[in-house]
């Protein structure tokens, strides 16, 4: 499933020893053609990791032979030595598939500021395109997951085709783009500008859209490969729906297993002037840790929306502002509106709406609520 | 102390019923002239608390007899009858001390959407009119707590004169301000141009650099009351600089009683193209929840310190950025500077220092670590 589920393309998953736990750590997925049209996109982080900057350059062409992803390490601040150990990776795995080095995306996740162990890691490669089958897609997705509890994946059946990703994602999530790494791969005949166009557009309403805590990595990297091994000319706009729909389903199982969330939360923003400030509307709510940790306590606090919203530049008028929680108006005019004890946040899924009364444009982002989990888990991470 | 340490104040502080915990809650300061200049600065949020708007009002002809303040209930997103209940306190205050309404500032703090419970409040104002005392400044200083552990106060004395200060603010600290009340008092004759200014430039640079959790409140005051007993007409460098001093004092007694916080950090950025690069590099660090997270669990994790300082639009390159933290260079020219081991995160005190080398402004944004703590408060304050 996931990556190969389209024709064309073989996938694997194993153990380098990268990671302390034992557990899968190297991922490979290849295009196997006939076509090897590609496009990505990548974090806007000034400091982006080595395989950032390798695979930004390597894809810039519009053509990927293949993608190899490690988790135990994330390649980032590492310098000079840092950059040649993407490039090594990436030259052994061609090298491997008989395929050019500047063909091949890396894509690294994890601790930064530590070297690779390149002794685990290039055998790793090794066994990766040894083990690779039309059936490895589930076994890919695992092996690039870090705090995920679960791997993630996706498929969408179009007309004649088939497109299939696969996602690890668990803190550091935040837009442009969440700490992510997304492979998706399709079947469908497709050059490389149009990839390109549909993957940013799908991108920028999903993953760009996904902040759990506001933190932007290094190293968010998806790439989206297309074998054209189905022969199917897809139809632009259902290709674009199609693809949207997928990252959607990948995101909102990022957001779901967010490190220490008990609550999914939509924040959504209607009636703003712009779609620009229906975004900052609901990202400034979506990343205050006092809203965040109301939720948390299951406690409808909209004053700490209110607060939130008046931090930006969004076209309203404080007196207009409605705000509605699970369904239940609590915020009427800029003041009190329906009791609070009426909203019910037993659920896992929270839906906040925020009425502007400014225009009509909306937006929605995914967050999730701010937990002891949450602090308990990036408390312990590298230590 | 505090309020009343210069002459020409007296103060008060009594228990209203508005908290639930019956702990004092009303607090009254009264400028006895001769002179009543006056000056404040309020919090940017756009959703802005009724006594926010009343005393922004108020005060904007340089004089103010009185500030009336209370705790239990901040009186924000409460509408007309919020207003008319900040203008009912203030008209109350103004009879009982024989001045005009429109001299009287108003402050309150707490939780947002509820109206005050008004048939408590008036009886406390006429409470704290009559315990007023030249040495009400620490009964003052309790009232107005709310998830404060310990009052927070303040003195300089200056050439001739005096000048002395209370807070509050304990959460949603964040700056344009941090949640907070602050008075501050002096003797000197001064008028309220000068007050004004120097008061501007001395928040600049302690309480808007104060950001404990990202959060902008709803009702930030800070007032500064002369009342010119002193007949000490001060140097204005002298009385800025004191004053700067002051405020910084009382950010920093803020930053360490901040809810759930178990170390209090300096995060300072040098050798910046300007000042505002400095502050916006600084801030990006102490917002992001991933490095707060890892300070509370004692981790130099210089990652997270860079990757938020990637996300800021600051004049750098990544290659050259340096970062110390409690005195070790864990980071050197982007990459793997000294072992992370050696760094000491056992005490409370936390030294980040970025050096952008882009230049020769710097600016410190003080913070505290993001704890279970700190989520258990904010996840049970209003249910």
């Amino acid at each position: 499933m996931s990556v190969t589920a389209a024709q064309g393309f073989r996938a694997a998953g194993v153990t380098a020893g990268l990671k302390a736990s034992g557990k899968p750590d190297v991922a490979l997925v290849v295009n196997d053609g006939p076509s090897r049209s590609a496009a990505a996109v990548f974090t806007s982080n000034r400091v982006a990791a080595a395989p950032v900057q390798w695979s930004r350059q390597a894809v810039s062409d519009g053509r990927a032979d293949a993608v190899i992803l490690n988790s135990g390490g994330a390649n980032a601040c590492t310098g000079a030595e840092g950059f040649q150990n993407t490039h090594r990776t990436a030259e052994k795995t061609a090298e491997l598939l008989g395929v050019s080095a500047g063909d091949v995306l890396v894509c690294s996740t994890g601790l930064i500021g530590e070297q690779l162990p390149m002794d685990k890691l290039l055998p790793g490669v090794e066994a990766a395109a040894k083990a690779l089958s039309g059936e490895g897609g589930a076994e890919a997705a695992e092996a690039i997951m870090t705090t995920d509890t679960v791997k993630k994946e996706a498929v969408f059946s179009g007309t004649g085709y088939t497109i299939g990703g696969m996602a690890k994602g668990a803190g550091m999530l935040a837009p442009g783009l969440a700490t992510m790494l997304v492979v998706i791969t399709t079947d469908a005949q497709i050059e490389a500008a149009a990839l390109e166009m549909a993957l940013r557009e799908a991108t920028r309403v999903t993953f760009d859209r996904t902040d759990s805590d506001g933190c932007m990595s290094t190293n968010d990297t998806v790439v989206l490969l297309a074998s054209g091994a189905s022969g199917a000319v897809p139809d632009l706009d259902e290709f674009s729906r199609g693809l949207g729909m997928l990252c959607s389903k990948l995101a909102r199982q990022l957001i779901t297993d967010a490190e220490g969330a008990s609550h999914d939360i939509s924040v959504t923003t209607i009636n703003a002037a712009s779609e620009r400030d229906a975004e900052t509307v609901s990202r400034a709510v979506a990343r205050s840790n006092l809203f965040k940790t109301a939720i948390f306590g299951k406690d409808p606090n909209w004053g700490r929306v209110l607060s939130a919203v008046g931090t930006t530049d969004a076209a309203f008028e404080p007196e207009n502002l409605n705000v509605t929680m699970n369904g239940v108006q609590v915020c009427r005019n800029g003041g009190v509106g329906d009791p609070r004890d009426q909203v019910d946040l037993e659920g896992r899924d929270v839906a906040v709406v925020i009425d502007l009364k400014a225009g009509e444009e909306s937006a929605t982002i995914w967050t999730n609520d701010l937990t002891h989990d949450y602090v308990h888990e990036n408390s312990a991470y590298s230590s």
